[in-house]
């Protein structure tokens, strides 16, 4: 059985929509330690979205050894910079204006595992560009979306308000939503999961 | 007040998810006749896809004077072959076999009118390539998708099953499903809808 090792609805969505039959069963995986550790050693930000989503596939894998695992993490980079999600609206806050006026990158990791083995592994790159909103806009935006942007990197959301935010999106929708849908479709094909 | 001259519910729903309000006011625009004659002049997709977005447009803008006008189209183009929306199912089976494994060029125009006047204009490409499905998937996808398949140009919708379509779209997702999104929403900043 297909099993999708995350709690995002968003992820789960697209796969819903694209025909696809699965589980969800999310990895309990800390995330910030991880991310910091590795970012404090200096790692590239790929290397670090791959380790983390191979983490959570493996996670998920371990106690479900017949199982194809889905796990997927996004990191963000902007000039040098590195982001994962925002742990409080402040820092939200501080990330978005942090961005404001500058392109920057999104990374979508993707690692699929077969009971202890990862089989596949891709990684999708959107280039971003966030316009230079006013203060005021960002204030409204932050208190309008509230905890809703804590569940993203960069503290946006791409399919609904976040578009006020952005004048360019270069590259796959589906990785700025956290999953590189058309590769992942084509691995499960490979698979005999739909139709080819 | 902002009105949105097409019933295509995905355009709403793009517009809707980004904060904007505005009313939906369809255009009884008969296309077919007008993309066949321009079509037969030898014009070029993009001149097509905006004087139906025009068109459109044209005919809201006239029985509403007041208000700022959005009018839409699609246009897709393959080996030089112009595509407009299928009018039955066995049309849509036979563009889809054509599409299959080629890439191709899907153009979303839009224009804005103000009383009688368009006051702003872009158009959106995409190059999306199709992978090479077989029959049964194609058949099985038909029967799934049903009248669906009629209400889109190029007989697929990238938002749902028609992901799996599709090996690579390079280019802005909100194009696809019918709406430069970000050029619009920058344009309605401009006019103060939306804040800055």
């Amino acid at each position: 059985m297909l099993v999708l090792a995350s709690g995002s609805e968003i992820r789960a969505e697209m796969l819903r929509k694209a025909g696809v039959a699965f589980a969800v069963d999310p990895a309990q995986v800390d995330e910030r330690p991880i991310f910091k550790t590795m970012q404090a050693d200096g790692l590239p930000a790929h290397v670090i979205a791959d380790a983390l989503a191979e983490a959570k596939a493996q996670q998920v894998a371990n106690r479900r050894p017949g199982d194809l695992v889905i796990g997927a993490d996004q990191v963000l980079v902007c000039e040098g910079r590195l982001f994962e999600k925002p742990g409080s609206l402040t820092e939200a806050a501080e990330q978005l204006r942090f961005l404001r006026g500058k392109p920057h990158e999104l990374l979508s990791a993707v690692v699929i595992f077969e009971g202890a083995s990862p089989v596949w592994r891709t990684i999708g790159r959107v280039r971003m560009e966030m316009r230079a909103f006013s203060d005021a806009f960002l204030d409204e935006y932050v208190a309008r979306q509230g905890d809703d942007l804590l569940t993203t990197v960069g503290a946006y959301k791409l399919e609904t308000a976040g578009a006020q935010l952005f004048t360019r999106v270069e590259g796959d929708y589906f990785s700025v939503l956290g999953l590189p849908l058309l590769e992942v479709l084509d691995f499960l094909r490979s698979r005999n999961i739909g139709l080819t």
